[in-house]
């Protein structure tokens, strides 16, 4: 038996095509509703091709060792929040699937497993998400208040300090929890988007466009769109790290080796309009749940376009903005037993 | 680490009042609507108590033996159809519970859990539900065609037999699937509701409640309520067992000992309306959602409430019918390993 852990967040979304008519707005609006919601659903295929894959490797490893009588049963963990829509996927779990599946609710900040019952932990597009906004940025009184802006780019400095801290808090309560459940000598598996070792947090596209979706909510404030105190309270809980900075949390962790820490290739698309519908897609599938929450469904379309005109508007900031997506590979390490799961 | 499987479909519901007034039906449907919802909310705190109870006593019994410091972690997998509303589960476990929940999909007459990966199952009111009504009992060529009933009483006997065979069948893959998840010396407890040994179908109140219950559909029919093609086309998939039967089933299957096999106390209620107001209930909350899923929701209220009437209009039938609880608890033979777990 070998339990794996699969979390996931994110999705890649598909380009879309603009619309210049007098309906382009509505038309956009629709399409780009289309292309969330796909971006969603492909959510699930992603996370079950991710599944398949490793149980995959995980049979071919026996098989390639002579041992075809003694591959295990396979039980699958997936994991999300709690109030995430676990009938959809169970719904979804493919038919001819070759493993168990189990639905896990919970934070992964916290334990969630019992002691050594996992073997194998998969975790796509998640980690860069806090446990939550740290505190001080939503605090008038407090130096690290971040008034007018819902990341910590273009803000004092304390801001981006804050956002840091918590990024170090909740990453070493990940690693505690995830060293007491996985096994010796168990592998996990993270896929991260950051940005690249050596680069400032300014340089990352990933912050730039919370940015111009910050600027673009300040707008909609300033119409009477939206209620600037709103504005002010709200942060976007995600936080841009290095493999550089990963690399330290698990150090100062201590229970883990890292295996492997690689950049992941970057899909390419040629012309500034593409790139920044593709960007406001993802932008969308990403963050409309966390805005839907704050400010009320109806702002959505019009924030949306706006951010997607932003972005056209900054051609440079696509072409000099740095996001990479890399691949950690860590091992459980304990009890000198660490051989080959 | 003592993996558990907590499966239960049924609960108990409160009595409810009568109203006899110009409005008493819509009231009185209100009323039982309010019932039926408390009685399907009762289920999961049943359910959850169950759990603290399984794990507490788990915890006593390392404790009696001085092993306090060996007290495993413990993870419960909560386990029902895939369409069963997971999301609501999720958010009902208890906050303060001493265990790691999971949800797992899918019918438990397959396999649902890896190889000997579970220490103790527990199914409450779940094993009288047929994987599926037997075939020939809607095939209109089969002498074993049951029309204008909707369950196996004052049927042809070759309806009965068909659904003997197939909770013969069903008991068999339930107990070769849990025989393969069960650790050796493992633990598995059955709550059943059925009939007392030795006293035939025509004797049991379960059975003779569907029999009203099918009866009140076709009154509907000959009113044009429903179709009469429809109803001869229904059929509740529940066998009504006898604790000798469950008996034969396990030492057919071979793989578990029975080490223990006892009536529940039975609650009683004394008048008669209160009596039928209860069973109304308790039938509403447990055959809505099959009663709906084929003849729509509409004809929910008219149906329960003249099975209600029709339940007050034959007392005797609640004074001789019989119904039983029974629990079942089996340990998983092997190995010459049967040691206490």
């Amino acid at each position: 038996m070998a339990p794996a852990e699969e979390t996931s967040k994110f999705c890649e979304a598909y380009p879309m095509k603009g619309g210049d008519g007098p309906n382009s707005y509505a038309n956009n609006s629709t399409y780009q509703r289309g292309v969330v919601d796909a971006a969603k659903e492909l959510l699930r295929p992603n996370t079950f091709f991710a599944v398949e894959n490793i149980v995959e490797a995980a049979k071919f490893k026996f098989q390639s060792q002579g041992q075809d009588s003694q591959v295990p049963e396979f039980q699958v963990f997936f994991n999300d929040h709690t109030p995430n829509d676990f009938n959809m996927l169970f719904k979804s779990l493919p038919q001819n699937r070759r493993y168990y599946a189990v639905g896990v609710p919970g934070s992964f900040y916290g334990r969630i497993f019992p002691n050594a019952s996992i073997h194998f932990v998969h975790s796509s597009y998640a980690i860069q998400w806090l446990s939550s906004v740290p505190k001080v940025v939503v605090d008038k009184t407090s130096p690290a208040w971040n008034k007018g802006r819902i990341h910590y780019l273009n803000s004092p400095e304390e801001v981006a300090r804050a956002y840091e801290a918590q990024y170090t808090e909740d990453m070493e309560c990940f690693l505690h929890a995830r060293a007491q459940e996985i096994v010796y000598g168990g592998l996990m598996v993270l896929t991260v988007p950051g940005r690249p070792n050596g680069s400032s947090h300014s340089h990352s596209s990933i912050n730039m466009s919370f940015q111009l979706l910050g600027s673009a909510l300040m707008d909609l404030a300033r119409k009477g769109g939206v209620s600037e105190e709103k504005v002010d309270s709200f942060n976007i809980p995600i936080y841009c790290m290095s493999p550089q900075e990963l690399e330290a949390a698990v150090e100062r962790n201590g229970s883990f080796s890292i295996e492997s820490m690689e950049n992941l290739p970057h899909v390419s698309v040629d012309d500034t309009v593409s790139k920044s519908q593709l960007l406001a897609a993802h932008m969308r599938a990403g963050m409309e749940g966390l805005v839907k929450q704050k400010f009320g469904e109806e702002i959505l379309d019009e924030l949306f376009d706006l951010f997607r005109k932003k972005l056209e508007e900054a051609p440079f900031f696509i072409e000099t903005g740095k996001t990479i997506s890399f691949l950690c590979v860590l091992r459980r390490k304990g009890n000198g037993l660490e051989h080959a799961v």
